[in-house]
């Protein structure tokens, strides 16, 4: 045993003296804990600290000055330092959800050292946990069948690139024969191939979904549609650098032109259906702004369209052959008939004008859509109500 | 651009108010700043910290005081705060390396907020940063042809579960018909299937090795050596608990007796070589100790070993038909003439008189092994170096 300790010991690479004092200094310390009624414990043991707070997505959000206007940020709640040097917080009780948050120690945000679990959010780290239930079961790991989950690289000729994506297949899909419809699942801005499965809980989802038999099986492509990049943040030969959320060429026609490039690579790759029926596309926000133009270049490509708090027509400034005549190739699209054209958004998104406005030059020309609108804002919450209210549409027929 | 950045600022999920007017007040802070000499710097703002360290395996480690006897611990160093209220502080020279380390304010160990390049080991999280160069080189991401990397889920049979493994094909796999070797890679205590991949720094030593033609194109398949786990902490339906060092059976011979059902798994799955010269096993710790007696329960199985930093021997009171005669068994693996039994370990590592010891046995009995020595411990640094100057060796003929 003293053996096994003296491995435990050794091995824990990143253990700092204080952490490892932990280890024999009695119980250790838990946080965050979920109690039996859905109220949330956070613990922080910092014995010179001055002021700790709680910030995150469960807390009421708070307007804040900036040099562009009132902006809404995360609200923060006032962490109490008890006798034993640990400073505590307990929420009210808490809807089923998946909730981000950190701490502010003295001013500085750090993340909660007492749980691993962690999601970049572009060049953000924050914690996240899980109240069960309801919806938010669908965001759990649960006991049922798992898909696997593949990082790999496609050539992009139109492009001359070598760019990655990841790629969920569903259970069985190794084993069988059968032929599989594909959702390709495109991120927002300062998103990358990672965004989907981190925030978006996407392989859970699924694979739930899936078990539960409300979709049907499918392949879900998730692409890199920062088309200056390669890859994600740290994946490529340009090393660790601090991840960038305005990046070039994200929005000027050129990924959107590069698309085929994935769909040919998937279809060369995968056994999967190769007709517009068994093909569709969605995003949130950039993402949704990418899969309405290009679903509308490649009219015969998509029969399901997801648009998920979309950015919909480009800046002004912005020149591209694939933002000329946006009316006359959505009369070309919508008069194939697409078997489902989707539009979601929260009624306090900032793009909810631009996409009232779209959803009118739909009406004024009787293009058949379905519009889906919630509360809240342009924030993942949403994005994961919206992905798992649009994979059972899909493929049904 | 006022809308773009209007997406910016909403999409920011976890970004506190103090993150985001770090974004509109002047340059962002850079940590770590790997200088032209190799020096870095590691920077924080923390205008009402008392007192700033950095703590990391790029310091003298420092002997601390445990109920268990002295103990090796990374060292810290302290940082100065200037008048802008960052905290600062510049390494020597530092040699080419992965490093790994935290900020310590006022005794609250934490990650560095700047840095979204952070690890997991076991329970503990720390940034990493790469300097570049010689060896180190093969820890980065290069300009190569990259292979892709699943997580997939398999039937183990003879123990009853559904099990998480992680699987890196070579660059090519998918298009070829090509037959692949495969190296079976396991992890330590506290470690599981993802372990190899996040310090280990797998898929860029293989990538780069297959490129610059050193290493044969081959499957690395990363198991999880917990038995009681069916994957790692966060993966399975357990949720997202603390993950634990200390867990039941992990050396009570059941991964080792279940062991052919990932090799058959893998054999009947993927484009592989189904002889004894296309299959190598290796591991560090308990992954060398779960390596050497796989190898040995099933000795026609594989034709290269290898032990870094092993563990050797049960604890005394483990009672296992797998560690029954073992010398025995030894004499029957040895006898069938392996092509590699390679043993790895640091001069200052806790297992050095146990691995001396073994080799011992081995000598007495004209078993033929390689032996690398080489300095320090107990250390991924270690496992890196074994794992590349390892997978040369394998498949050459």
């Amino acid at each position: 045993m003293k053996k096994l300790l003296n491995i435990a010991f050794t091995m824990l690479l990143c253990v700092s003296v204080y952490a490892q004092q932990a280890l024999w200094g009695g119980s250790p310390l838990v946080s965050p804990e979920i109690n039996k009624d859905n109220t949330v414990t956070f613990r922080l043991y910092a014995p010179n600290a001055q002021k700790v707070e709680v910030t995150g997505d469960f807390l009421p959000q708070q307007k804040i000055e900036t040099p562009f206007g009132t902006m809404d940020a995360p609200g923060a709640a006032e962490m109490i330092k008890g006798d034993d040097n640990i400073w505590q917080f307990t929420t009210p009780v808490l809807n089923p959800e998946l909730y981000n948050y950190n701490f502010i120690v003295d001013g500085l945000k750090i993340t909660d050292p007492a749980n691993v679990y962690q999601i970049r959010d572009v060049s953000s780290i924050c914690n996240i946990f899980i109240i069960g239930g309801d919806r938010a079961d669908l965001y759990k790991v649960n006991d049922v069948p798992h898909g696997s989950v593949t990082r790999r690289w496609y050539e992009s000729p139109s492009v001359d690139m070598k760019r990655r994506l990841t790629v969920y297949t569903p259970p069985g899909y190794e084993e069988g024969n059968e032929k599989y419809p594909v959702l390709y699942l495109l991120h927002g801005m300062g998103g990358d191939e990672e965004a989907w499965m981190a925030l978006g809980r996407t392989s859970q989802i699924m694979d739930n979904l899936i078990a539960s038999g409300k979709a049907k099986p499918m392949i879900v492509v998730m692409t890199n549609g920062n088309i200056s990049q390669e890859a994600a943040p740290g994946e490529t030969s340009a090393g660790l650098n601090p991840p960038s959320f305005m990046l070039p060429k994200t929005m000027d026609g050129t990924f959107e032109s590069s698309f085929p490039d994935v769909v040919n690579f998937v279809e060369k790759n995968y056994r999967v259906k190769k007709e517009k029926s068994g093909r569709a596309i969605s995003g949130l926000s950039m993402g949704g702004f990418h899969s309405m133009h290009i679903s509308k270049e490649y009219p015969d490509m998509f029969d399901y369209v997801g648009l998920f708090s979309a950015a919909i027509l480009p800046a002004g400034d912005v020149k591209s052959p694939v933002y000329e005549n946006i009316d006359e190739k959505l009369k070309v699209q919508f008069g194939k008939n697409p078997k489902l054209y989707w539009i979601a958004i929260g009624k306090d998104d900032f793009l909810y004008n631009a996409n009232t406005e779209f959803r009118k030059k739909l009406d004024d020309n009787g293009y058949k859509y379905i519009y889906f609108e919630n509360g809240e804002g342009h924030i993942w919450k949403n994005w994961r109500i919206y992905l798992s209210d649009f994979v059972p549409m899909l493929f049904q027929n």
